[in-house]
């Protein structure tokens, strides 16, 4: 046996996605080599007594360095973003690389890596948008950006510009199956979105609580039926983003008792945040401006049940940050539709549901695994290299103190901002130490920035990933589309 | 660093209730010490190339020489059954310690060590029956014995001498909430049962057909829901047992939904058998007599869709195996109800659902862990000693050759039943090894039973099993459940 | 042509379930003789210019001079219950022949014809109840009493001394099947309302208002759906009474989307009253104190929903009086079990819904109609003699001054009370004027009690019911069990 | 009492929606002047002794003299449809005014009311169809129109030229609100028929039967779910039309349940029709090709129950009928898109309630009656003129002979069809004699044309339609739903 390893995490208590168990963690060249718990020696060594050790986080819908759409750009660049992402336990991103009009679909990922190289502190993919769906872009570069490693896209069923009609939205779905990508889809009715906002601002409500009765559940609840019913129709699994009400969670409930492969992805702020952090704050509302929108408060409950049924495979940030004068630089008389969208939330994603989730009580250990990195990695083709903790496996890892209390406040955070919705709420759990591939990163609460290099992460189609000697079973364990709740 | 492991098998592909991948396993006394890639030397060596290798399946839900009620006996002691059991991957089995009428509860399980000791090849440990919930049972003898390590017990609702009535069925949940014991359920009216059963008999409709008349899937999906209310009223979590239809699994979803803590379980006759099996082939129909019976051929897709989605956390087989003979000892003119009741199925659960849902693409390789074996350790407080591949746990392994093709027929099975209801079927995937705590018990196919021996395992409740220095997150993740206050 | 009738009313609007038309009623010996405008002269004139006519209610569920369970005495026996029913609009009762433990059937209805005879100001039939099935009584008397015309019988689910097992529902509603009766059901789980009630009163939570947690809703749900199911096994129709809350409503509107002929039957308590009403009020609580208790507040609108949608059929009183004195006879200390069952409500009921229903544009005139006549008379064997304003129909009428506002005091009523739970409610529409078969028995808001004199009815099964010459579809018509909503 | 009447039905079983009753039916005028058994004299008696009296039907949605759309021109003229429609029991119709490309809604009214001129046998109203809502269309020329008798009006999902798309769809839902008119919906997804279209004809699937992959039922539950969210959102009842399957019916049970104002109309070809009549025979299969198509056979059963559980209110021909060389006069290569659209029903519609419906036993005549007429006039304006007997209202019935059994032979109809998709069927109930406005239009199965002469018939919104002097419940009574504030 080699007498030595680079790195040996020792005495952690050890969580998967379906197990719990005490061992010492030996890492080689960025890669997990052993589990035991007498391993031999190692060039550094990070005491994890008393410490839970997780997958480090994925976060797989976040915006980086987006300037694209309608001019809101985000204050988040790829240094900013990851740096952030890392501090809060996340040790791979999926941020889109996002068209502005007219740009192809090559150009625009070729721009994405222009920004993210060397800025990145971790680990990162891009999923593609598709907003535009020529035969060039379906015919040719589509499936080979596919090939190349962008395996999953966007869909937008509104937002001008962006939006699919329904005949795309099928034919999208469609080069989906043939080329095994997965279709992330952004279900809000365009045409529900577009005339409530026109008789709102006809009718002289501007102010922005009004972006709340803009954007209704029954619209998303509506467009998720048809995506659902587009994705039965054209054989082909999809992941519904953002869920933010109990009514689309319902839908997506009902299409998977039905047996079709419907996916459902929701987000801190539909759990933390509510319609009254919009209605009650006057301008500051805007802080919490995004879409979906949070919901009524009782809402919480049903979205809390949606994780804990299994309803949701992944809780992601959907990070979209904005400086406060830029969310509200119309000013005080602009109308709700000025205020820049989407709420930051890359660095509080884990520890806000470690504490609220895990620690009480609402879901477990496993579960809390599954939610923020194991799932994801299955979805998007970048299992079995992340997103849990076996041989062969990177090393990355969020290394927890379970116990820690911590007051939230926007100055400790990581990223530019300058604000956060979650301002003064007390957490209880806090991932104290971050390690990426190998590399210790955040270690005991201090950015390590020095230390972190992120790569590009080719993302795998269940064939082209297809290793080696693996027989059907092999195959069929790796697949993206069978992600079950474990309870 | 030591330098030597009792075993090490080499090269697998190992699957998790979530994860996949290759590496070696060290075993030291009995538990996993190591896993790696280069982990030493040990005193005997497996190789397990090309080959998978999963947690030893526990089957959670059978009967094993079993005298108890109405006079029918069951074929299989404990020597057949866990050797049946053994060579059908399975390591770990929780047969029933069914009370003859009378008997007291620590009497019962007295008995049941005294069937088991010296015979098992591999670990086990008991479900009680409660059918008599006196003040002595509720009030010590139950308490006691779940302190003892016989942490679930099944109630009846159905069954002369068994069945409980509703006061009777809160009352014990009512103790399952206070004394953290896993109540398991057979559901179905008693009522409906014994009406159709009367009216049948009265009829004339005597033959063995009408035993599924009398048994309609409208009657387990009354109980099961009447079981859910009195979960939901007592605050306590309930499986409800060998779920035969998609109404009964439409109640168990529906339950789900709400946030109740309701499990699932469904068995290999509800997914290969048929109504017809009984109804087509006269008295021989006799061979897939159960309760409840086999459904109607559509309904096979609806149990695997609650497989697919969640609806049923465990497989088990509820073996309980009588020979052909003995089932029809009434002859010919006998009416249905003189039919000893119950299927063998210890040995082919785990093969037929990697070879019809793994190998078949229906399932993953996780879902198949998690469905024979994870999810039977969480729920009955064997975890993490059993139930997974993790450092610590026992070194419980069936290693498979998935490609491996196999015509079933009864003499090449291990129990003592002489006849199967899956006789003829193809099947690919077998367990070739199957490894009890480090011991080789079944190599390459042929029995090895000197080597087994099989212990007791007293089963947890989360509290009596905390470990020391246990933080609350690591507490929660392996609570199977919140409890909350009654009024 | 005969010159003259003996009454004509003249001018009013008139509503059936489904029609509203303005015309003059001819009534000739108690029956309507002509519906025209301009039929010609009569005896009596009554002038209904700006009022509404309707049928006669019918009160299919109330309870009057019942002494027999639990020693339980109700206030009003027939006099008071019909003068209090009619001064409400309502022209025919169909309360409750009651047996005291012991008394065969027949006895029963002997004596309630006794306690009724030369009382009753309207109409009126019996409902049997059945609590003893023995052979005797299903064999002979049951099957005598409904060839008497005492076609529908009540079961309990719940009740010492009155619940019935499910074994022998089972049987109840196989010989309902046979003799074409029609079966109503208490449906309150016993076990459940019984461990809850022992749980409490030995937690020393024995106030008024722990009434409330010994009848939780989810009780009623599972008991509504185990009825259901027993209706689907033996294929009879059957009513849910008394509905209280939309768990239980739920289960019915699925069992009717399923096609099983379930009605429901809900009353005011549980859309007028709410727990606040029993919890807030201390001993006073106690005027509200009934089984099912009424629900939270937010449940009335789903209430009101079943009624808008077609889940409920009737809409009934069950009047079950007693006088404040007599709830709370055992004093301040006396446990909740204590209190007397039943709230009044015969003469309110259709003057509520009326101003609440109707007058608020919750639901329309014919609803209204359908849910206080006619679809008792189809339900219970009494239509077309009762329950319509058509040819050949006895002449029951309310006639309604739509606008007319009143204050509720109990002082105003014509039971025997001496409070109401509706005290002080301000309500718009009143039947100022009530005629039962062409005599007027309120005249003007004044009871006229000397020219009322009920006849008892015998109900119609619709095979003895068959008049001479009708041909299918008009034997279908009056089929008991075709009732659909409008709308 | 004046003495004659201009004609009675003497001895006729009268029924109405709620109803039945044997009476004597006077008319003055064309109304109805008085219901009894003795009325007087009159110029002219029927004898309907044996015989049953139903209001007329009124057919809502059929198809005639129209060429507007893709030169699909409708072989039945307004003479020969509502003769046709006559001698199946139908007093009145609403056929679609269509707008040719370009046309102005008025001048589609105006070509319109030419064409019916002076053909008509019995009354109509017409629908409009909104398939270009421009600023003048529903600022102007739609306000105009519905306040000259116009309240209703269809729009498309589907088809080139006439679909909206969803914010059109949403601004014409509010203007029907504001201005109180009835929405009819075709509900299919236009991107999913349009799409698998295109798939199947590059396919080289081109074949008759492929119409049915061309129209799954999943669109049509989108895009009921759709239209259904719409109506939530805008606040205004709408119909959903020609419901085919049981998923779509599913959608609107839902929205009912929730307390939304969804009305359902299904036809003929869902219940008696399958897709094996299009599937297995060749070009014939066009015969009954029809939008949505009819479904499998097992879906009959599923339609059969929303007609019994009340999920479909109207029961309408959806008559669209071309002659069978029009309909494959693109010859046996031409592709299933080439196969103009619609199925004849308009003579049959009752004829087939009546006898699978009534005299089978699955409805009541109550249930026929409400399906055939009543809830028809009652959602489109034309109560209490249409749909009932009762005084004042026109004197339209179908006299039936119950029990008469008749084969169809397309050579005995009345259309200008040349075949019937119904051939052969056994019938029992037949509507012998047919009175429009007290004119014998078909007398003892003969046609009398020269009696008939229909008259156009302004639909009534509720506001304009208020009689003098009616109080709030009266008004309420037939007010079709109550509004509320969009904000």
């Amino acid at each position: 046996m080699p007498a030595t390893f680079d790195v040996i995490i020792r005495n952690g208590m050890v969580a998967t996605a379906s197990d719990l168990f005490r061992c010492d963690i030996a890492i080689r060249e960025g890669r997990i080599a052993a589990l035991g718990d007498d391993l031999g020696r190692a060039e550094e060594t990070l005491d994890a007594a008393g410490l839970l050790v997780t997958p480090g986080g994925i976060d797989s819908h976040c915006h980086m360095d987006q300037q694209a759409w309608e001019g809101q750009e985000t204050c988040d660049d790829f240094r900013s973003g990851t740096r952030s992402a890392a501090c809060g336990g996340t040790t791979t991103v999926i941020p889109f690389a996002m068209p502005l009009r007219g740009q192809s679909l090559r150009a625009v990922v070729e721009d994405y890596h222009a920004r993210a190289k060397g800025k990145t502190l971790i680990d990162y993919a891009f999923h593609l948008v598709v907003s535009d769906p020529t035969p060039q872009v379906l015919g040719q570069d589509l499936p080979a950006l596919i090939h190349d490693g962008c395996t999953s896209f966007k869909i937008y069923l509104t937002y001008e510009g962006l939006a699919l009609d329904d005949y795309e939205t099928m034919e999208v779905l469609d080069l989906a199956r043939r080329e095994r990508a997965m279709v992330m889809v952004h279900a809000e009715n365009d045409g529900v979105v577009r005339w409530l906002t026109d008789r709102l601002l006809q009718s002289g409500k501007t102010e922005i609580k009004y972006h709340l009765a803009a954007h209704p559940a029954a619209g998303d609840r509506e467009a998720t039926h048809r995506a659902i019913t587009f994705s039965e129709l054209t054989g082909v699994p999809i992941l519904i983003t953002h869920v933010s009400h109990q009514a689309a969670a319902e839908q997506i409930r009902w299409a998977q008792g039905r047996g079709l492969k419907i996916y459902g992805e929701t987000c801190p702020q539909y759990l933390f945040l509510s319609a009254e952090d919009i209605e009650s704050h006057g301008m500051e509302g805007a802080k919490c401006i995004c879409t979906p929108p949070p919901r009524e408060k009782a809402n919480q409950a049903h979205m809390w049940q949606g994780i804990q049924n299994g309803t949701f495979q992944v809780f992601s940030s959907d990070h979209s940050a904005h400086r406060y004068t830029e969310k509200i630089k119309g000013g005080p008389s602009a109308p709700f539709t000025s205020v820049a969208l989407g709420v930051p939330g890359i660095e509080l994603r884990m520890p806000l549901l470690m504490s609220e989730g895990v620690n009480k009580g609402r879901i477990d250990m496993q579960q809390f695994v599954a939610l923020t990195a194991t799932n994801h990695a299955r979805l998007y083709g970048l299992y079995p290299r992340k997103g849990t903790i076996a041989l062969g496996s990177d090393a990355d890892f969020a290394i927890w103190d379970a116990d820690r209390e911590v007051t939230l406040r926007w100055q400790d955070l990581h990223d530019n901002v300058g604000y956060s919705p979650y301002e003064g709420r007390q957490l209880k759990g806090w991932p104290m130490t971050v390690v990426s591939r190998g590399r210790v990163v955040v270690e005991n609460g201090k950015l390590n920035a020095g230390r972190g290099s992120g790569q590009f992460l080719p993302c795998a189609s269940p064939d082209s990933a297809k290793p080696q000697g693996m027989t059907a079973p092999e195959l069929q364990a790796i697949s993206r589309f069978g992600l079950k709740p474990l309870f």
